[in-house]
């Protein structure tokens, strides 16, 4: 059961150092990690970097919010130029030590596996409750052409959270993008914790779209209790199929299988303990599971 | 919000080292902390422990899981007569360095936070959920002659894990005894993850029964929810009075006063996290709450 807690968290300190990643410093704190050869690529630009054997730090002389996000937003645009940097998304993230601290600066979100941010998002477990107290959780089987993960199974709804949204404004968009929920329905979503990780990217990896670099998630867990008559469906093309499975199929497709996409497993897996599928009784990973949800940074 | 996981965590390896505790070890194992006063008690028995400056070591040549029970529970007495272990439960608890594992050997419950061993529990917040979707919880005003925590609020139904029942079993069974809930209602309680703390008990803190030494607890968290006709009641004296309140009083409470017995508050808290009373949006310290209930030792 801990296999994924396991395989989400290959980046400790110690899975840091052995990979070679070096801190990314802002303002004297860490706010992520660099690969060196990446940092290498980034020497050249040290009007706005400065790069050297223990780490890469932004420039000292950028102090406001909005220069660094200039600044570094033409360095990045030269680095997407000469194809280092793919899949550009067109999205700020925040560049930040906390989820609830005013951000260093913004940074297009393909990015940011190269510095090895802390990257936050909302994942929406969407469940029918049957007469007998039974329930079923909507699976969605991803399109074969998404970048990350293509045809593996995912939850109903998730999503990476860019700033300036609230965390549940972002659940009802991503909810009516990807699952046609209407809001009034949407905005039932239940916050019911976080889970966090901290993942090494290694070359090749299709599950994350080729990206190299150092994953720091924390997804926000929703629960949406949907009525029985409710059916998803998709119109952004990212999503083949939708099916309502019981739970005891989606979690026994969790742990036997590598049919869901890597962190929805996670998420799966608090939302089979807070809902007492994992019981403490049968299961003897059960404190290690629940204590390895949080493994990582969750600030 | 944070306050009582600060509260409920002042052990940690600082705290531990700055109050003087020592490791108490079997098998080369850290199973526990005491305080250096409590080991010099421990001295003129070496035949069971071996005491130095550096820690408690069970004396090695008691191998036997039942020998050492047997030889600890001679001290123990020996201790009992003198007055320096009080509050004798006669309830034996495994000491252990994991949950799951087999224990290295059984001990008197009242001794336990002298040796500053982990201890396990169970708690179940009980509710009762309205036809709008609101709930209410059952809140227990504890005796005024309990000798922890008296006239402190409760949850419903509290108690410690002894050695050899199942989780469930044992809720059933406190159910009964605290709140005579019928067991074919509390066999409906669900598992929905654990708390855990480790706590400096201080001399003649009223709210621990004056034993002194480390609390180190994980609590099995349970929800059970209950029709809107039954209405628990108490019959072991234990409790004054039960108290049905919205969740949002319950929550007021425990962020605004000291009402609610100390750990307790955080079993509520991570309730009141996974039923979505607490929201992402609007708690700046809720990454920080999240990981904060895990944060001892959860194992």
């Amino acid at each position: 059961m801990n296999k994924w807690v396991r395989r989400c968290n290959t980046g400790n300190a110690e899975g840091r150092q052995a990979a070679g990643l070096l801190p990314f410093t802002v303002d004297a704190v860490v706010a992520g990690y660099c690969r060196s050869d990446f940092a290498r690529r980034l020497e050249r630009f040290d009007e706005c970097f400065e790069v050297s054997a223990s780490g890469v730090t932004l420039a000292e002389r950028l102090r406001r919010p909005k220069e660094r996000t200039e600044a570094v937003s033409r360095v990045l645009a030269a680095l997407r130029e000469e194809g280092t940097i793919t899949g550009w998304r067109d999205e700020l993230y925040p560049v930040t030590s906390s989820f609830y601290q005013e951000p260093f600066f913004l940074m297009e979100r393909a990015a940011c596996p190269f510095f090895g941010l802390k990257a936050y998002g909302v994942h929406v477990c969407a469940y029918v409750e049957h007469g007998d107290g039974s329930k079923s959780m909507w699976v969605a089987r991803r399109s074969k052409t998404k970048a990350t993960s293509p045809s593996k199974l995912d939850h109903l709804v998730a999503g990476g959270q860019p700033h300036g949204l609230y965390l549940l404004e972002n659940v009802i968009k991503e909810c009516e993008e990807e699952a046609n929920v209407p809001k009034d329905l949407a905005e039932t979503a239940r916050p019911a914790g976080a889970v966090s990780y901290e993942f090494l990217v290694e070359e090749g990896d299709v599950n994350w779209g080729g990206a190299r670099g150092l994953k720091r998630d924390v997804l926000f867990c929703y629960d949406l209790k949907l009525p029985a008559s409710f059916t998803p469906s998709n119109n952004d093309g990212e999503v083949e199929e939708f099916m309502l499975w019981p739970v005891e199929r989606v979690m026994a497709t969790v742990l036997e299988t590598d049919e869901f996409k890597q962190n929805c497993n996670l998420v799966i897996l608090d939302f089979l303990v807070r809902h007492g599928y994992i019981t403490p009784d049968n299961c003897p990973e059960y404190l290690s599971l629940v204590a390895g949800l949080r493994t990582a940074e969750c600030s």
